[in-house]
């Protein structure tokens, strides 16, 4: 019934093969989902821009009331990098507000934190940065507290099953026509003038640690709007792509049938996993299709 | 640290005592809150309203796409009950889209569940009931499919935080300024022409099984509203109270300190809780409040 999941986790103090990990069903991640987490890159055996995910998992705890763990998180995710033989991928960590006792919406006044931690091996610049890919759009009915990066992932959840019935492989969300961002990604788009466009921080999106450099990468040789978008003007652009950290730069080819572009991935895009890929420090042979 | 939980509780399939009971933290339940539940009270050894819980927990794992449990949850509730001798109190069940393998959104077409449940002994007719409950006013940050039960509670979880930091014992969720129900009960104002308010029923708000049965028991005699109605209304209504499975109705007696009437339980909140007690088969006469 349950497939399988390998490697070693880390779990509350402990390095433990991921099928012994076990929670109690108590813990107010899986009642409340009251958790916190990040996703992290690994490439060439390095982390990539670790200090930014930290931080944003600080802002994510302290807007969910959890203290920070009494646990040194940079030595955790070194640790899971080693054990794991980990030179490209994912480190997944997750806090969340613990077990505390009996289900109570309030909790102790202090909520000790619970950490878990898995890697997953993972090509960052894969089949998807090649080819693209095709995508619905979706009402984005998450929260309010979107620039928080909890475990609330009903909404990305439902859009990702919606895509897959149709056919396609992700979702624009929207509200009422307004693009907030992808499922699980920034998104871009490259208007008809060459700017780069991408929604403004707020709490109606995740400020995006890809998007961050991207914009720190281009700001300087290229125009980067940052402002809001709405789906008219995606179905209407020159190229779009996504900025993500587990699929990293992903062309869009189409959104609901219709064709962005020509429907393949643009020249600008290219540019910008280029530039992307050279930050990350890939050599860029490897890629005769960029 | 961990505060002790007991009695026993059903975890797919099996009856164990509480502190035994562990899950997989790859469980979607966890990493991505993709989780039902319901929780049932009891009172004389007898469910309330079963039906209309078991129904609702069936609409929002439609909602979210999780297959039925392969389980009889009637069983298993009235088996939770036996099992941990209660007379009075609560059964909570969470069915989540279970353990299936490494994190992905998508997880496979159908969804195999999981089901978690355990027993909370309780008095529902309390001294809260007797006394009320202090509230402030709080932004409804909620996902926009609030109709569903889910475990995406973080904002009634900050709700309460809040609450409980303002010296007060609940929250009133509003959206600028137009309520829709409390953090974890449905709201109803008594008006200055003695009529009974409620918010409809809209993707807006839960569709509280306490509230429907109000709603049936009052519909003949009274004026009953189901509209919405903004924090003003509330701030100079006559009376206010919440209804909820857990505290069942609890007079409210004041908003961000205004009193609320003469801050005081009020008549016809007196008159709705004999009616609904009388309806749970309670001996009225041990509440010489009422």
């Amino acid at each position: 019934m349950h497939m399988t999941v390998t490697g070693w986790v880390y779990l509350d103090g402990a390095y433990i093969p991921a099928q012994d990990a076990t929670i109690s069903p108590f813990d107010r991640g899986y009642l409340f989902a009251h958790a916190a987490y990040e996703v992290t890159a690994v490439f060439n055996g390095a982390f990539v821009d670790f200090d930014q995910h930290l931080a944003r998992l600080g802002r994510t705890l302290d807007g969910l009331e959890i203290e920070r763990p009494d646990v040194d998180l940079r030595s955790v995710h070194q640790e899971m990098l080693t054990r794991n033989a980990l030179t490209e991928g994912l480190i997944y960590i997750q806090v969340t507000s613990g077990m505390q006792g009996p289900r109570d919406y309030y909790g102790p006044e202090t909520l000790t934190p619970s950490v878990f931690s898995f890697a997953t091996h993972k090509q960052l610049i894969s089949d998807v940065a090649r080819d693209g890919i095709t995508t619905i759009s979706y009402p984005d009915t998450r929260w309010s507290r979107r620039d928080l990066k909890t475990t609330q992932l009903l909404t990305q959840t439902l859009a990702y099953r919606a895509a897959r019935r149709a056919g396609t492989e992700s979702a624009i969300l929207h509200e009422d026509g307004v693009v907030t961002e992808a499922a699980s990604a920034n998104l871009w788009i490259v208007t008809d003038d060459g700017a780069l466009v991408t929604r403004d921080l707020s709490s109606a999106l995740l400020a995006g640690i890809t998007r961050a450099r991207l914009v720190s990468l281009f700001s300087e040789f290229e125009t980067v709007e940052e402002r809001a978008f709405t789906l008219d003007e995606l179905r209407s652009a020159r190229e779009a792509f996504t900025s993500s950290t587990g699929v990293v730069i992903a062309p869009v080819l189409s959104v609901d049938g219709t064709l962005i572009g020509t429907g393949v991935p643009g020249p600008v895009t290219r540019k910008v996993q280029a530039a992307y890929y050279a930050y990350l420090g890939a050599d860029l042979r490897a890629y005769d299709w960029l």
